[in-house]
Parts: C-alpha cells; sequence; structure tokens
C-alpha cells in the first residue's frame, strides 16, 4: 500500500525517528561493567517525568499492565481493603485485577463518560474512621473514553479526611502528556507504559513510587518474585537488573527521556493540550460529540467520539484501516461500536492531527456519517494557526 | 521537533518503510559471484518500468543530472544540432548543459507555465529537409511549473516529418509515476533519478535507451569515461559494474521494484492522478490558481501554487518548515517569490496528500493569506472520498 | 572505537541481521483486524519449536524468568511438593523462586559442574509412594557452569516411577540451540526466551505447555493475574493479547522462526554441537579445563572456562570488554573469579567462534594467562576445516 | 546462513553502526534553509582528513572513478602532457582514462607488486626542460596488490627539479587509513571514495583541490558539466549543491567525520599500521608471501598473498564465501587466480583480522593450501597481544 501507515491509536503512539533509530543495534551485554553509564541515569530521568523527587522508579520487562501488579503485589496484603472506581474498559480491568489479587474491593460505578467521583471518595474516607481503606485507585485518564480525573483532588480528599491510605495512580496513557505532579500531589504508586506519552514500543512497565509506598512494601504479604521490588532495588542500586533486561527499549528510553527533557515537560504538557482542542474544535465542527459528558473530563491525549445512531464504529474503524491506511481505536466493552477514538499523544504534531482528522472525514464520509467535508479539519486548521503569531516564525 | 517531518517537495520523496529498511544493511562486496543474482533482474525490472522492451537500462552512481549527461555524451557528438525548448528551470539546466557539451543548441523558448510547444517542433521538423537536427528533446514533467508535456505528439510529429531525430525524454519527475511509454513512442533516450517515483534516496541516475540509441552510440564522438556505454555494458552483461556501485541503493531499488510491480504501474498513474486531483480541487477552495496556464498542462507529480500578490513564497516555504516540520517546494529562477510547490508523488495515499494541505492552509494563513480554513482540504476530502464506493471497502 | 563489537555472553546472542531489519518499523495497532494475521502463524510455528504438538504456547512480555513464574503460579498451588535440584546460578534462582512463591521445595545439591542428578531424583519418586511431588523440575542447560542436563533421563525415571508428577524445564539457553523433545519426553512446562536460541532481544518469555499441565492449571489456586493463562488463552484463541503485546519483537520473531525453519532445528542442533566442539578443542588447545566436570555434562551453547590459578576471572572479562570490545561471560556466584564463560549459541558461525577464541588468547595472554598463541584458536581452526569435504563447497 | 557476514574486501568496508544507524532516515529537504547547518561543517571537517588548508574539497554522487574524471577535466586540457604509472589494475584503470580523456599520457610500466618509480618520474621531470608536462599521477596505494607508493618523494622529485607539473594523488583506498597531507606533500587533485577509509557505502567520490589546482580549473578547456567545479563551487560556498545530493549518505558522513575525528587521524593511521602488520606476521607464519615485492611497498590497508602453485585463487575467494561466509578480494587481471587479498581498513579491530586470519586458514586448508593450522592467526594473536601493557587496561 503506498505512503505510510498512519496511527491515531491511544497507543502505541508512534515514536520518533530518533528512538527508532536508537533502538536499531546490535545487542550488548547486560551485565557489562559500563552498562551503569546507560541505566543510572535513565532511573534519574525517568523519576523527574513522574515528578518524583523522594521515591524511586521501578522498570519491569513487561507492559503496563504488569506494572499494575508490581504495584498491588509489592505494597499491599492479600484481603487489604482498597477503593476503586470503574468508567471505561481499563478501570474496569484494574478492579478486576485487585479481585482477583484478592482484595477486598469497594467499587463505586459509575456512569462511562464521567471519571472518578472525588465527592464519593471524599465521603468514603470521611467514613472510614478506623482506616481500613488502604488504598486509593485513581485512574488519570481512562482510555476508553477520553476521561481524565483529578488526582490532586483526591489527594485533597485524603488529606482533608486526614486518612493514610495510598494513592494509586493509573497513569499509562497521562504521564508524559498530561500534567503529573507525584510528590505534589502525594502519589504512591505512579504506573504508566513505554507506548504511550513515552513514544517507545510496548515492553516496559514503569512504576513510580513513594517513600512511603517502598516502606510500606517492606511488610507487604504478597507473593510476587518477577515484579518484586527487593530483587530491583538491590540490583538497580548498582545499575543492573535481576534479569535480562530488554536492553534495545532501553537504549531507546534514554533517547525518549532526552527528547522530553529537550522539549520540556511544561511545553509537552501545553502541546498535548493544543492538540487535544484541535480535535475537539473539529467534534464540534462535525456537530458530533465526545463520550465525555463534560469538559472537565476532557482528555487530551485520546478523544472517543460518539457516531450517530445507526454507523457502526466497527465498520468504521476497520474501513478507516483497509481503506486510508489509519488506525483509530474501536470503542470497547459498553462503549463498543458506538464510539470510535482518535489517540493524540506522543510523537505528534498539528499537521498529524490534522491528517487523523482528514482521515476521519474522509472515512465517516464513506461510512455514511452525514458531514460537511472539511467542516472538522478546517476548524482545527482555524484554531491551530491562531495559536502564534506569525512574528515567531519570521 | 515533536512529531514526524512532513515531506512534500517534488523530490526527494517519502521513502517506503519496507525500501528504508532493505537499505539498513551491512556492505557486501560487489565482486561475489552471487551478485549478478541482485543486479540482473533489478536491468530487466528497471527497463520494464521505463516500458523498455529493446533497449537497454543503465543505472549510475549519479543523481538525474549525471543520466542527462551520460545520454547525450553517449549517442551525440559535439556540434551536433538539437531541438530543445525551455519553460522552467529543469529544461533550462538541460538547455544549459546542452550548450557546455558542446552542441548545436536551437532552443524555443515558451512562457513559463507551458511546456513543449509540439507544434513549433513540428514546424522545425519538416523544414529540417536535411536531417541536421539529431535529437529532440522532451521535458516530459517540469518540476519547476508543475507542466506535464505531450511526448506521444512530439513522437508524431517526428513520425509525420519523417525525421530520423533521436528522441530525448527527461523523465526524472514523471517516469513510474505518470505514463510513460518508451517503446510504444519511440523514445530513444529517458532519464530519470531514484529520488522521485523511484521512492529511494537520491544517488541512482537511470538511463533507459533504445536499440537505435545504442545503434548511434557507437560512432558518437564525444568524450567521457566515467558515463561510458561500453564499460557500462561490457561488466552489466555479467552482472557486474566496471566502479563499485552504491549496493545499498541497489538492496533499496529491488524493494522499490517489487513494491512497483505489486501496485501495478497502471494503478500507481492512477493513484498520482487522482492524489494531484485532490490538490488541483484544494487549490481551487483556496481561490488560487496554479502556475500550469491550462488543464492540459497539469502535472500529476506536482503544482506550483501562485501565491497572491505580496506574498512572498520564499517565506511561506520557509514558515511551513520551521513552524508546520513541512517540506514545500520553493518557486526557482523565474518564479522565484511567486509560486510554491506541493510535490506529490512517489509513495504517498490520499491522508499524506490531506496533510500537505492542512500544512499548507496553516502556512499561507499564517502568512497572511486570506482563505477560509478547511476550503481547500475539504475539496480535498470531498474528491476523494468520493472516488470509490464503501462496497469496495465492507 | 574501531571495528564492530563482539558478543559472546550466553545470552543475548547476536541478532541476525534479518531479525534487526524486521524490528526497525513504526508502530502498529494490536488490536487491528489484520493483527492475527502476524499473530497466529506465530504460535503455531514457535509450538513447532518447542517440538510441543498437543499443548500451547504462551508469549508473555517478560524476561524468561517471568515465563519461570508463569509456569509455576499458573500450573501449581501454594504449599504444593516440587523437586529440584541445584548445581549453578540458574538451576539457584529457580529454587529461590520457588521457595518465595510458596512451594514446598525438595532441593537437591550438586556439585557445581554437575548436572540434575538423575539417579538421586529416580530414588525420590520410587519412594514418593502417595505422590506427594507434584512437580519435578530440570535446568536443561545451566548457564552458569556450562553443563546441560538429560531431560529425557528425567522423563524415564518419572514413567519408571509411575509417578504422575508434572516435568518442568528450564529451557532458556537451550531451546532452538541443543535438542529439545516437549512431546517425546513429555515435558509439561518448557521455558525459554527470546534472546537466547530465539535470536531476538531480551523481552519475551516463551512458555510451552501440556495438554496436561493446561488441566492441572484449571485448579491451581496461586494468585496471578498478569501471568494468567485464561487472559492469554482466550485473547491468544483469536490473534489477540490481554494487553499491548511488543509488536516490534513479534516482527522479530516472525523472521526469526523463518529462518529457524529455513536453516532446519537438527541442522542448528548440528552446528550448535559443531561450533561448540570447536571451542572445547580450543580449551584444550590451551591447556585448561571446563567447569564442566565430565564430557557428559558438555554444555552447547556456553562453556565455562577454568582459568589458571592467580587469574581473577573479573579481570579477564573486563579486559576482554574494554581492551578487545569483546563481551565474555563472568563467573557467577560460586565460580565468581575462577571461570569466564564463552557464549556460543544462536545466529554465529566459524569464523565468529575463531574471533572468539582470539579474543579470549589475546585477553588471557594479557592477563597474564601462559599459553601458546594460536594454540585454541589453530584448533578450532583444525577441526572446523575438517567438518566437511571440499567437494561440497565446489 | 548462520552468523553474520564477514567482509575483509579492501573496499566497501565495514560501516560502523553509529553510521548504519544514521542513515536509517526518512528523506529530507536538500534545499532547505536549515540544510547548510549539516553541509558547511561537512566540508570543512572532510578536508581536514586530506590534510588540505588552502583548497577546497568536493563531494560527488558518484563513486571514486568519477572523481578521477572530476579532477581530470576540470584542471587539464585535452592533449596535456600527464606522466603516469602502471603497476597493478587500479593505476592501470587511471591510465586508460587518461587516455580516453584525451590526454598525451606518458605511461611507465613498473613491475606488478612494486609502486610509482620516484627515480625514473625524477629522471622525467629533470629532461623535462620545457615543462610539457602538465601533471604528474601518483597512484598512493594500488589496491590490486598492495602496494603503497611515496607521495611525498614525488613531491621532493617536482621540487629538485622546479617543475611547475600538478601533483595528482589516487588516495581511494588509502586517504583516511594512511599518511596523507595534501598541503605539505603540495598535493594538488587528491582523490578518495566513501566507501574505504570513510566507512560509509560507496556512492560519494572525494576530490580535494590546491588553491593552485582551483586556479588551473579557470583557464583548463575540458567539456564536463556533471563533475563542472564551477557549479559545485557556486552552490557548495552557501551549502547546497547543483543536483540533488544524496542526503542518507551525507548524514553518514557527517558521523563517520565525527568518528573519526573522535579517534584521531594519527591513532587511526597507528591502528591501520598495527592490524596491517598482523596481518603480515600472519602471512609469514603460513609460510606464505606478499605480492608487494620489498617491506617499504607494503600497503596498510590491503595485503595480496600469492598464494602456492596450483592453488586457484578464485577457487579461494568463492570458498570463503560459499563456505565460510566472508568475502576476500579475488587477485585481478595479471595476477588473477594468483593471489586472493584481504582487505584491513576502515573500522576494523584485531579481533575482526583474527576472524580474517582464521577464515583464511580455513579456506586456505579445504582448498588444499599446506599450512599448520593456527599458525597465522596465532602470530597475529602474538603480535597483538604485545601491542600494548597490561596496565592500561586494569
Amino acid at each position: 500500500m503506498a505512503g505510510h501507515s498512519h496511527l491515531f491509536i491511544p497507543g502505541p503512539t508512534n515514536i520518533p525517528d530518533e528512538v527508532r533509530r536508537a533502538m536499531n543495534l546490535p545487542m550488548e551485554d547486560m551485565r557489562a561493567w559500563s552498562f551503569p553509564e546507560l541505566t543510572l541515569p535513565i532511573f534519574s530521568d525517568l523519576k523527574s517525568v513522574f515528578r518524583n523527587e523522594t521515591g524511586r522508579v521501578f522498570i519491569y520487562p513487561s507492559s503496563g499492565t504488569g506494572a499494575w501488579e508490581a504495584a498491588m503485589t509489592n505494597v499491599l496484603s492479600p484481603g487489604d481493603r482498597v477503593l476503586m472506581s470503574r468508567f471505561g474498559q481499563f478501570s474496569h480491568l484494574w478492579v478486576d485485577m485487585a479481585e482477583r489479587l484478592g482484595f477486598d474491593v469497594d467499587v463505586i460505578d459509575c456512569e462511562w463518560g464521567t471519571g472518578v467521583p472525588v465527592e464519593l471518595y471524599a465521603e468514603r474516607l470521611m467514613a472510614d474512621r478506623e482506616h481500613r481503606i488502604k488504598a486509593v485507585f485513581v485512574t488519570q485518564n481512562e482510555t476508553a473514553t477520553g476521561v481524565t480525573s483529578d488526582v490532586a483532588a483526591v489527594r485533597r480528599a485524603l488529606d482533608a479526611a486526614r486518612h493514610p491510605a495510598l494513592l494509586f495512580v493509573d497513569g499509562v496513557s497521562s504521564i508524559g502528556s498530561i500534567d503529573f505532579r507525584q510528590e505534589e500531589w502525594g502519589v504512591d504508586c505512579a504506573v504508566s507504559g513505554s507506548q504511550k506519552g513515552f513514544m517507545l514500543p510496548a515492553g516496559l512497565g514503569f512504576l513510580s513510587v513513594s517513600a512511603k509506598a517502598l516502606e510500606a512494601a517492606r511488610t507487604a504479604r504478597h507473593m510476587r518474585c518477577y515484579f518484586s521490588f527487593e530483587d530491583m532495588i538491590r540490583t538497580n542500586d548498582t545499575g543492573y537488573f535481576p534479569y535480562t533486561p530488554p536492553t534495545q527499549l532501553l537504549r531507546g528510553l534514554r533517547v525518549a527521556l532526552d527528547l522530553i527533557a529537550e522539549e520540556g515537560l511544561d511545553n509537552i504538557h501545553a502541546r498535548h493540550h493544543r492538540l487535544a482542542e484541535g480535535v475537539r474544535r473539529a467534534v464540534s465542527g462535525w456537530g458530533l460529540k465526545l463520550c465525555a459528558k463534560e469538559p472537565k473530563w476532557h482528555s487530551d491525549t485520546v478523544s472517543a467520539i460518539v457516531l450517530p445512531e445507526g454507523i457502526d464504529g466497527a465498520q468504521v474503524v476497520r474501513h478507516g484501516l483497509v481503506r486510508y491506511n489509519t488506525a483509530f481505536g474501536a470503542g470497547l466493552a459498553k462503549v463498543a461500536g458506538k464510539v470510535f477514538r482518535i489517540g493524540h499523544l506522543g510523537s505528534l504534531d498539528e499537521v498529524m492531527v490534522c491528517s487523523a482528522l482528514s482521515a476521519a472525514e474522509m472515512t465517516m464520509l464513506d461510512c455514511g456519517v452525514k458531514l460537511k467535508p472539511g467542516s472538522g479539519v478546517g476548524a482545527a486548521v482555524d484554531f491551530f494557526r491562531n495559536q502564534q503569531s506569525l512574528a515567531k516564525a519570521a
């Protein structure tokens, strides 16, 4: 098929060419005396992306799901009570994992299209005088519905209740793209993965933990070995790993962290907001609605767009790929067939967003959606071009 | 800079990922006994792209300009009279080369935005009873103005005049993208390069010659060595080269020829026409005009777009690159500052064209062009989506 | 540093260029309708490498260690009695994992340089009339000492005792390189990883299981989620994964499996034996000894070479890397400082082995080992050149 | 075929991984305003490798042969008398080109295995009172026989005769590897190519010229266009090229020049001498002789090894490639079948040389050469390990 493929799923994201090049290399000895020259700065720089100052970060050869399991099995014990909420496929899977790993899960079901119910969390925490709740879980960005929740507000609720529960955040599709402040917000376990904001292939799970979580891990009694903190800490401290790490991905991560530092986290967040806003203007231009119920839930990394009645979202996604070589995200679970998703995170710019919107227009038109050609991409063009004065470019 | 770069110059073009991968390899021995297993099929398949059946093709480690020189110095002798026309920077450079290489050049200057003046050629040929004109030159696609000329018509003019002159065609930015039929049209020397329709990096000059040109070369008296047919023929016949060839590019060429065969030349030409038409609809949507004066001159590989008075084309091109990471072609020579060019050839699809048009809209808006956001890309979206029924995609 | 790096550790191994190229690609949608076209044949072909006919194979985004954990937590329950043996760092780590995961481990400690004590296993199994032993563990290739154990003999011992225990094999540094026959030998869980005989970067853990193990997994009660068979089975059956798989590695695996099929497993095993024998001839030529106590323990994938008294193995390994850009394996744990290891598995040929031996000679000479220059590599040259008649090459 | 390929021809040479990675990239706009940021430092750094201070360097999209033609056609005029010598296939080809390009060639034929006859040159120059000789040609390194000539001595001969002739040097297989000092030795045209000491794929011809040669070019009357200095100078001065340059190779050249600067030219020359000496020790160890007649002719970049009577060199080269995946250079022209050549230039280290020697031993043994296994590679090991004290490595 002529032309390059167009990838607009909410992860894996597009890999910067510098990262791609860096991973195109022969294998190396992960026990070499010089290996820590690679790894130690990576640990340090990765912590910075989480804005974690006093804790540490773990890099697992796994998906983000593995990092979820690492967080839970190292820091909590079977039977521990945890407070969770469910409003999309990924918050659902996290709840499912917690249940299967033997926790006593207090789950609050919310409407899909909304996010973490901070007020209900606050109530539960206030009511929990005996501090039976050991951990509170927040899905910062629900990838299935394009909903972002307010992590800082949950911290405030914990503080208001003077509750000692640990704060767990799923930041798989947010960290590195949307504002996240582990230290400031008192997040104890923050989970992410390589294939989203970190602009790498899948294969690394990141877990950034607070000093408090490390302390908690000393007495947690879950059985684990592969994901065990202790082996990691012992070997990581000198720059090594307890088993063979994916050196190719580490070389890519080195470059990705350099790119992140070069652009600057604040600039990256601003860029994601700008690009997301362009997508939202396009959705309005088409006369369609987002799955996210209110602006406060709008995600800057992924938009789930509700299709008109009678249009099959699965066919939209399939047609986009078959006809226009463009990958969009399908609706999952409760919203299967009803939405399609545009991922707009990672290594992305205005022109790429416009190509996604153009492909979406052609695809929707072919699938029977009534919309004016150019109404979406034109709105984005209009928004993007106003973002800066020409003076800068001169 | 986040996101990938966007390349819409009329060459070098975007390299398909398969080709890129194929060139990412260690060096090899170009005198190995097995080397002809690579090269002999390449010669044969490359000839097919030129639709050259009875002649042969040369692959020079050079740019397309080198292949021009090879054509002239092997087939003609200093002092030979040649008929040429000039209506853009590249036809101009070809005339310049002919003059510097000592030919007696009869050049017809035409308005930029038009192409080869077939009627004037016909007159000149009719008038040349003594057959002093040894060769007639046609720039099939003038890259500077986005003008395609009618090669078949020049053949008809030659035939009508029963003139034995050789027919030289510059197909650098057309062959492999726009219909070209060496055998049918009786083209004696057809020149191209790796970095356009062949979807490779620059570095290879292609020269496809007829049996008649090979015969003429036996008696031509130009001094040459690097580009000499005889050394090439002697070594190529067994699959080798007279000097070290760029094996990396040959490996890429192998894959590019496979991709061309897989899509099919007719389909490739149809795709280029469709994509070019989308660009032309966008230009109309913007209320702008092409440099090409009439539809018959429209090029399916590059569009030169005339900017409104007061807008500096050089700034448009620069701003596109600096602000939107998008490379357009600048106006050259007579049209410098007045036009900017969108290359739409090689490995390209509808979505990429839409990204070019979106980038062009944002860039022009920023530079002060008055146009309705979405008016161009929307017209293209509307055109592209109508190109096929949904049934196909099911 | 001029020249390419020389990698002779027992994994990660050298990646074939075809595999390297295949992994140099943009990201793709792991939920695309066409994704199973990639994955389903991979599952099938991977099973063939294990010579597993009636079971199934799991591909985890993890190291081989993760596949160990997957095997134990899916098929066994906490408190289950398992029979293990320990004679090197990797068999030690496996025992350690079993203990940490809550099994009742009956571990037999053997001298390092020997392997699985089949006779003792046979005694234990005979004595276990009540079949309290639920699983018997065999490290087919102990990477730390270069010792290969006899898996088939353990199967015979199980059969002789009519014992129903499951048979677990660590084949991380053997499968794909040394003869392994899951079906014939009745192996229930066979563990491997991408970075050894499979010639890929680290990042994939392979677990090939028998029908019997799948049946056992239905009632096993270990807590697990990331490594859970059930999620994998449900999604793998249609060609997908329960979480984002490393598509880049899967693309590489596709090519690696093609290369394995092309060479043929029997030929691959013969090549590994031939190359290993060349290394052993070199060790004799140097007047040194292997860590493996007897020829029956000789490993065809890695040789641990005992250094003379007074020579520091750590310095040998470091000097090899610093001065000759050549990575050897260091001695680990009990044999730290006493041996150095040459990995000779994966994508390797005679010339590469000779380069390893030459580097080893220079390194050892520099470090004070008394040996005749050329005595080792010459022995290998002599051995390799006799391996085939010249007739073949004509 | 398992294992990587082994390339020991005298060019193309092995590409450093950093260079390979740098060339694995999308295409770019060679007319971008930022393009000179790439090219201008390249011109400057490339000049440094030639140790050319007051002249300039040209980069042609061509092989080294193209740079030969560029040198002759820009600086000399048809009919000019030139003094050349011929003692191998490449000096022969240069003479052939000079004749075909219409010069009055005074060629001195020397025995193959010797080099430029400085005394005879001195005589000719002394005798040429009228300064009819316009240029003197020196093949610094004759790749076919492994012979290095004394450029400085030719300069001394010119000076002694107070002769104003220009000095042309073919440094294709020497510059960047063997000491070369354009300014100090008063070389007017020095020719090289990308695929030898510059560690790149073939595709770029380098021509480094003195101010005197540039001056001569103003009045030279050869017809040329592709290779014309004037177009190059005009465009290069601002960082551009007269036609599309191979940007991929320029990106690789950037990295290659960085690697050369990092190692340092003097260190590179010393390394080439050390590695070549190791090869020569091996040849002695085998009881064989070099094609080069005396030590003063020994080349540090390639060794042509004379095979015993009755052994067919072509079969040796073919067998090396077929059986051991190792490419050696065949004997060419007068020495065809009598020698085989080991290229030892570019990105190379001791271990790679040992692998070449091991492969050569196995190949020669298989082909019937009587030699003691290990006698060659052992001699090299012994030589290399003595090259430095252990202290350095600690």
